[in-house]
């Protein structure tokens, strides 16, 4: 349950919540170098959510720890 | 970090993980139903990480928590 809790935050379970939202988690452990296809195939992960769903609001994240790579994106579905 | 912690399980810092992973998450807090879109954007997503990715080892799962639904796919490289 840890991973579900971390992904909306503590309010996961309040009823008071009550909107749409798209969370996407796409994270990278590298055992050396980044792969040089990384910021085209998410860019194109990216289009396909863009084209099925309508946004409202749309948060973008990246951070970098040790050797993992990880982007973050929360989408407010209208 | 809570999330990063939670991406990889506890390894993420040791040095003997040596190989490369990907892993997706996709979760969706959904104030009512379901979306009608999501089986097909889910699958659309994963084309787009087939096409990139030279897969060695793929692991899927989906769990459904009260109004959250997360698919996680993990990938090892080749």
């Amino acid at each position: 349950m840890s991973l579900l809790s971390s992904l909306f935050g503590k309010k996961e379970t309040s009823a008071s919540v009550a909107r749409d939202r798209l969370k996407l988690v796409l994270a990278h452990e590298r055992a050396s170098n980044a792969l040089p296809y990384m910021e085209e195939m998410k860019a194109e992960i990216m289009d396909v959510i863009k084209k099925y769903t309508k946004v409202k609001e749309i948060h973008i994240s990246s951070q970098n720890n040790q050797n993992i790579d990880v982007l973050e994106m929360e989408i407010i579905l209208k």
